[in-house]
């Protein structure tokens, strides 16, 4: 399979490109709007990788291109750019490709980190209102923290939720996210049930702010 | 200590009744609005801790006098009664009286359950809204399914999440909550970080409808 991980330069593309790369034999396409940028971090990821001896297939391009060649395309970029990227890559997307999207909407004050989506309801719905008609939309990866992800000597033992309205599309997305080492995939029902699984990320920041020895947290449901 | 269970009679307040009085040497006071059902309540709750041998006290009183006693105070009630039993006893609340809420804001439709609160931002900022000046109010144990307190032989490993702007009554309830055994808490910061912690409630609930083996379900942040 291809996964393409655009703003894959990013921590958290950074962080789901490493996993993925050591733990699965799928091919990584890491997308950045500037292919310089993706191939520098390839080439950064790939000394990551080769300095643990993993065999993995890590390639750059530009966000159009990765997507384009792409089973499993994940929007990896901040928020405020989620709706851009969506539109850019519409066209090389169809019924087959699965749209995956990890961001959240969040505003910070004095106190901590608070939930702030946007009017359709959640980042994840958003997507799902940008997408061409077909394409199936997925929320995963939303709450894992990418100092986490990177650190490959860490083993993680954590949940990620998954929504969608696509039952094959999210299942697709549980079996792949739970082909990362210790990582398990919570079906957490249609994209509707986005919000409260995106208000875990400014949650976990302000578990980490406010509790020294949980710094890059993630969550467990047991 | 005087621990009083405002509501004690429901699921979330026999839940953390049961715990209290098997765990702690703590004194609990089950309130209602009817002193009459929390003695019921109370005959209930010392037939379960009696047939494990646990030795405890638990007294049941109106919720006025339940709460005149105590030394912390927990609205265990349904979050639509949550403002008239604040105002029931704000007559007996003073500055050393802690008040506790673990009331959250839901609304249902068939995709699940979705956080609704109120337009003071939360129920737990509702709470410090309608407290008389000057009583402490804490948000705590809203994330645990009364299926699994109320189930003494099920073995918790959970997390409960606190907030508070009052750090001397946050953290005499931390104290408290860690006193049950296999619950750890953690300091979510001052009562403005309230929603994203009310927000796991629905979520938990979702979790454990789209998922069968994981029937009340808790969270635990690693």
């Amino acid at each position: 399979m291809r996964i393409a991980l655009l703003g894959g330069t990013g921590d958290i593309g950074e962080g789901l490109a490493l996993r993925f790369a050591r733990d699965t034999d799928h091919e990584i396409l890491i997308g950045s709007r500037d292919p310089e940028k993706a191939r520098d971090a390839v080439a950064e990821y790939e000394d990551v990788l080769e300095a643990i001896g993993a065999e993995s297939s890590v390639k750059g391009f530009v966000n159009e291109m990765a997507a384009d060649r792409a089973d499993v395309v994940v929007l990896s970029v901040p928020p405020y750019y989620v709706g851009d990227t969506v539109e850019a890559v519409a066209d090389v997307l169809d019924e087959d490709t699965v749209l995956v999207t990890p961001a959240v909407g969040m505003q910070g004050d004095d106190d901590g980190l608070h939930y702030h989506p946007p009017s359709a309801g959640s980042v994840t719905e958003l997507v799902a209102k940008r997408a061409p008609d077909g394409v199936p939309v997925v929320g995963a990866f939303h709450n894992l923290a990418a100092g986490a992800l990177t650190d490959l000597e860490l083993e993680l033992d954590l949940d990620t939720l998954v929504v969608g309205d696509d039952s094959d599309a999210k299942g697709r997305v549980i079996a792949l996210a739970e082909e990362i080492e210790g990582l398990r995939a919570l079906d957490v029902g249609p994209l509707a049930n986005a919000a409260e699984v995106e208000s875990v990320t400014p949650l976990v920041i302000n578990i980490a702010r406010y509790n020294d020895d949980l710094h890059d947290v993630g969550v467990k449901f047991d």
